[in-house]
């Protein structure tokens, strides 16, 4: 081991993180590895331990970290401002989706391992994309200038959150208790995908979301359907025909008042867009599909990116075990979700379609809604200078122009860095459409770890310059 | 005890009924204690338990009665062929419905009780009404005859079922090996109701029964709906507009020949049931409705017992646990079953809904169906001997009208009578329609028990005329 050189060069840093990355790697691992599921109250200790190991992981690098609780699961907070120069607040979540259906998973979930996918090495576990293997990206690079150069080269300060895929409650809370202690000059989150595996790109608009938990009531007990089938109240053939009048033949939602604040994307992004290299057919081809199933005057791009939509997340109902039950269950569930752009009011969204709902409920039946929380779509400016150095430093690691682009997916933090910390963020990502996040048999590259490392690096450099 | 004597007369029988309840209870006690629950490979063993019980109380009584295996759950024959006269074969089923979800149980659905509810002794249980409370008051009323005369009036043979909730899929077979052994001059079968707690009745009309299955696929796997929400298609929401699409508005059965070989209620019987009293409000009101379902021109009374219907049995896909998951899953299913009426084909019925559902399936959607039984609607001549002689004695234990009735529910086994063994069956039974079978808390009223003894105790001798 060598002493650190302050004045070591950034290829000095980068060729620390090439020769550590097996060790990179290993840490990667015992993360993964530990079953640290949000939603679900059982893991609750697991999400304990992983906060735990991550603070130790920062605390071990000289960062002055902690894990903070909260009424859910805990915040790791960390601090490097011994720099000076532009600071950074860096996030991640370390919680992860559930695993059913577990009997579909080629390899154990929470046991980590190396396999082969299309040609590529692949990291195989829950979490690896989505966020584990993302995060611990960051957390290699500090590592690597820690290493190489004894400091960092601007003030950094890192926010893991365990609670990002059950909806982040705490984080407003928490936010607002620490807002003077996380706000810096621009937030890092890396939650995203590359463009495709040679590009890479920085989200500059997301949609957002609301989740709704819906259950309706007919009779007040399970009935025989032999004795009241016909004349009593069938709550799952109700809520089959709500959920199938949220979706006009055309494809768009069919809810009143849906679309305003809807507006279309800009020309300068829609001609990017048809310059970028995307295959619509190969896009559904990968998971089983071959015909668009929203708007239909819409670009499948457009309808994943740029376009509201409403989804049927989970539904239930009556007898769904083995073999057969003549029931007319009393009650039917279904979760659902909107995925939101431009002005959309999260708060109006979900009140119209309760309003859609009950509108549609006999008078003998009731609805009770649970809220599964709800964000607004973000956007970045364009002229942003901290985003103009990381496209360039993006540029300079992956060998081509890094694109700007636009997520299906909500990551509610960057609405709340906005509003809470008046912070701007910068959404770089090294995940693929591929790594089946949220689905069996989730994976990352290896190559996004190891040039995601590499990739973190530059930007530092970059944005110290 | 006293030695029996073959000249006691009728009265001595039901006073021996009279004085020997509590241990009849008792002995419907210990069978309700098993859980022999048909449709739940884990309970097989209580089903085996069940079986070995009644075949041991019907040995006990005199009969020749031994378990026979299948490749399901076993059948329980008894022969007891020492009278002369005409034969009956008794029917009865063993195996109760499951019992979930188990935490709207007031008591333990295993652990029998005597209860009360609206002024009258109630026994409490899982397949107390639904069958066993039911097929225990032929048992007992035979126990009578035996310990008073030493012999039954009439030949008797007992067949009790253990898969009568779960397809009956052994029975078919069984009654084609045992034909010769099993035929009768009549069959009485004990599984329906009475017309109200004063009002015995003897139903000549069973509706059939088409249960499916349908499992309908999008993308090859579970999505992200951030990733893929507005281009992938999604299952529940395809599975939900095919349900809703299954009823008019005007609440009748949508898909195309369904209604093929239904015809109108035969005047005499509309007549009578216009007579007979029936308080639609109360009905519904008894289980928290107000508004019939079905179809709009039909009394309830028609939609429940002389109108095919269509039901959504159970329904699931997606994230159903806890919190929230932004799934688009990659598959839902539903089971769906069809009330049959008249000459309904339940082949066709079966096939017509299978096109009514591939016909509204997107290319790159694939379907499978499985099948969970048919038997077509089934009715008994009303010139029947056996009929006219079962509703005088009904009225001699009553004291009222029998009254000649309709079923909405499907008891195949009428239909199988028919066909294999050329046999009418007499449908008799002393449930009440506010039971709760196939819900959580289950009854059946002492008095039906009770008396339910009496009114074979009746009908053995009047039989035996």
């Amino acid at each position: 081991m060598t002493l650190p050189r302050p004045d070591a060069s950034l290829e000095d840093v980068l060729a620390h993180a090439d020769s550590g990355i097996d060790r990179s790697l290993e840490r990667l691992f015992t993360l993964l590895a530990i079953p640290s599921i949000s939603t679900d109250p059982d893991y609750g200790a697991h999400c304990q331990a992983a906060a735990d190991w991550l603070s130790g992981q920062l605390s071990e690098l000289g960062f002055d970290a902690s894990v903070r609780p909260t009424t859910g699961h805990p915040m790791v907070v960390g601090h490097d401002r011994s720099a000076t120069g532009p600071s950074v607040l860096f996030y991640g979540h370390y919680d992860v989706q559930p695993v059913d259906p577990l009997e579909l998973w080629d390899t154990a979930p929470f046991t980590p391992t190396i396999g082969e996918e299309g040609g590529q090495k692949v990291i195989r576990a829950r979490g690896a994309s989505d966020d584990k293997g993302q995060l611990m990206t960051f957390v290699e690079a500090c590592r690597a200038f820690k290493a190489v150069r004894g400091a960092l080269p601007i003030p950094v300060t890192i926010l893991f959150e365990g609670e990002e895929e059950a909806g982040s409650a705490s984080l407003g809370p928490f936010l607002d208790q620490t807002a003077s202690e996380l706000t810096a000059d621009v937030a890092l989150v890396c939650d995203t995908d590359m463009w495709d595996r040679e590009t890479p790109s920085i989200i500059t608009m997301l949609r957002g979301m609301v989740g709704e938990e819906v259950e309706i009531t007919a009779a007040s007990r399970d009935l025989h359907s032999g004795m009241y089938g016909g004349a009593a109240r069938n709550p799952l053939q109700l809520l089959s025909e709500i959920v199938a009048s949220l979706r006009n033949p055309d494809g768009s939602v069919a809810i009143e008042g849906f679309y305003d604040g809807v507006e279309d994307l800009p020309d300068a992004v829609a001609a990017q867009w048809q310059r970028l290299p995307f295959d619509e057919s190969e896009f559904l081809g990968d998971v089983g599909l071959s015909a668009p199933a929203g708007e239909k005057d819409r670009s499948v791009l457009q309808q994943i990116a740029a376009r509201p939509t409403c989804e049927i997340n989970g539904m239930w109902g009556g007898y769904t075990g083995q073999g057969f039950k003549t029931v007319i269950p009393a009650r039917a569930s279904a979760k659902i979700s909107f995925r939101l752009v431009g002005d959309q009011d999260p708060a109006r969204v979900r009140e119209a379609f309760r309003s859609h709902v009950r509108a549609r409920l006999p008078e003998d039946c009731t609805v009770t809604f649970k809220s599964h929380g709800g964000s607004p779509a973000t956007s970045i400016p364009s002229d942003s200078e901290f985003l103009t150095r990381a496209l360039g430093a993006l540029t300079d690691e992956w060998g081509r122009e890094a694109a700007i682009a636009g997520s299906g997916g909500s990551i509610p933090i960057v609405g709340d860095f906005k509003r809470k910390l008046g912070m701007e963020s910068l959404l770089i990502g090294f995940a693929q459409t591929g790594d089946r996040i949220h689905s069996p048999n989730e994976k990352y590259d290896l190559a996004s770890y190891h040039r995601g490392i590499r990739s973190w690096i530059r930007i530092l450099d970059a944005l110290s310059a």
